[in-house]
């Protein structure tokens, strides 16, 4: 079958071997698949992996044991725990330390013609929700661990550094609290939709000098934007760090005891309310793609990705 | 007057000038002083204060216009803010971008005859509390600090990372709680106190590999002690930071984002349930000292004080 690989250099492939079905897994043919910031990092070197690329999805379950599933429109999440150690049984399976994960380490991913995925770890898409915004669950639900992870009050001054494909998501699901959210980035032809919903957006340039916000999110995935976002923080205020960078990024951690600032890591978080925010439409995804390129166009895809919001593949 | 002042170097003078009474103000007789890490950090540049040194105190109250205070043994919050700005006003005076703060910034300290403090800070010390336990008031509030700002199960476990001042009362506090604690360091010498009081302690160079804790704080303020702490914490766990460094320091950021681990800077602390848990007898101090010097030694006091845990001074 065909397949968008990495293997040191990324490259198309019409031999990849079929996933075979094992217990508990389903084989998914992809109806649509994107691409995440991470998949750019995977091919300059973070997690070292090799295979094939890929974690955004909506597909339909083509092969499984359990026939309720067959023929299913669902998406997926990408972290496949062991369910069996003290981390699974704590509730924190996607920190499993057994755990592979969706194109990004040891498990293929889905920019192919089929791949494999525990039956534990889908969800079936609501009739409401087109393939265009299921293929953002994942990234929507990365958006909703920041609250997961943190009490975001009505009453909070709100930044989010960064209008990217992740950025592009926060903002939307943080001013949902009905808290004032401003986001702060470089390209102004992506604004309109976020202004449309109270969100205030200023250029890199303009960022406050002075401006004390109780939650500040940085997504940039660039030193810089590390910077800013801490300058922005008040003092006892949180810094959500969203950004996995190849290599190490440093901070001053004197200002942080100093300031008591709270910084919070966070990653992959929970589908099921991501795809209840799609299905009340409290999400605008349509302007946030970029571009449509068929699987066979993946390289083109790729260099098309570089700083645009969503690129999509489609089989 | 006497003072133990920085001033590029360490030294003694017999000429400070008296501290004035101002309004909202008290001046105060040290009864005893502590010498706490970060008067040594500062003496190696940090802050770049110059001044008398010192923050740490119990004493009486020799001038005051409020004549309640006149004569009252009392102890005192170290940040004295200006209670107008928006940051005093939703309750973060330690953290008022006006704030001078004794002996650390712009205000000069308690290693003198006498000092000058808003009696706004002032806390009365019950009759029950000797001396030489009220003086560890300070840092006791700081390490109760960590329970103000982050929810401590009884369940968490904990570990300690630094046995050194500040670590020798974080133990004592996170115990309390009814939590399992283990504290890592190289002073063996100094623990049996803590294992009398159910702590486990082990040497830095026996640190578990494998361990997931719930929270761990790192007061080493040293970057392998940092390290060791971080590789402690689970995935989703805690990290607070105690130690403040002249320069900067450095930590995988990407890591806190993969682990979603929380940082949580962390410094001063409230001071009336410090003053309770000595009341109570909760917290031993009396093993903490390791010596007092008169003022008139202080240059041999900061000298014995590096490395060992707390170094007092009398008038």
């Amino acid at each position: 079958m065909r397949a968008l690989r990495f293997d040191d250099h990324l490259h198309i492939t019409n031999d990849e071997p079929q996933p075979q079905l094992v217990g508990g897994e389903a084989i998914i043919q992809p109806r649509l698949m994107g691409i995440c910031n991470t998949d750019l990092e995977i091919i300059r070197g973070y997690m070292g992996f090799q295979g094939v690329l890929g974690h955004e999805f909506v597909g339909t379950v083509i092969e499984c044991a359990d026939h309720a599933w067959l023929g299913k429109r669902v998406v997926g999440e990408i972290n496949a725990a062991c369910r069996r150690c003290p981390v699974c049984l704590r509730g924190d399976e996607s920190h499993c330390p057994n755990r592979t994960t969706l194109g990004i380490d040891r498990r293929n991913g889905v920019m192919a013609d089929a791949f494999a995925l525990p039956i534990a770890y889908l969800h079936a898409v609501p009739e409401r929700i087109p393939d265009e915004a299921a293929v953002f669950t994942e990234p929507l639900a990365a958006a909703l661990e920041i609250l997961q992870q943190t009490h975001l009050r009505p009453t909070d001054r709100v930044v989010v550094v960064g209008d990217g494909k992740l950025g592009s998501l926060i903002v939307q699901v943080l001013r949902l609290s009905g808290c004032t959210v401003t986001l702060i980035g470089r390209h102004p032809e992506r604004w309109d939709v976020f202004r449309s919903q109270g969100i205030v957006c200023l250029h890199t340039a303009d960022a406050p000098d002075d401006e004390q916000y109780d939650l500040v999110v940085d997504c940039t995935g660039h030193p810089d934007g590390l910077a800013t976002a801490r300058r922005l923080v008040r003092p006892r205020g949180r810094l959500v760090l969203k950004s996995t960078f190849h290599g190490e990024s440093t901070l001053s951690l004197s200002m942080v005891v100093v300031d008591e600032v709270c910084l919070i890591g966070s990653r992959c978080g929970p589908f099921a309310p991501a795809l209840r925010l799609l299905e009340r439409n409290l999400v605008e995804t349509e302007p946030l793609i970029s571009g449509t390129y068929p699987l066979q166009s993946g390289l083109e895809a790729f260099a098309a990705a570089q700083g645009r919001l969503k690129i999509l593949l489609s089989p």
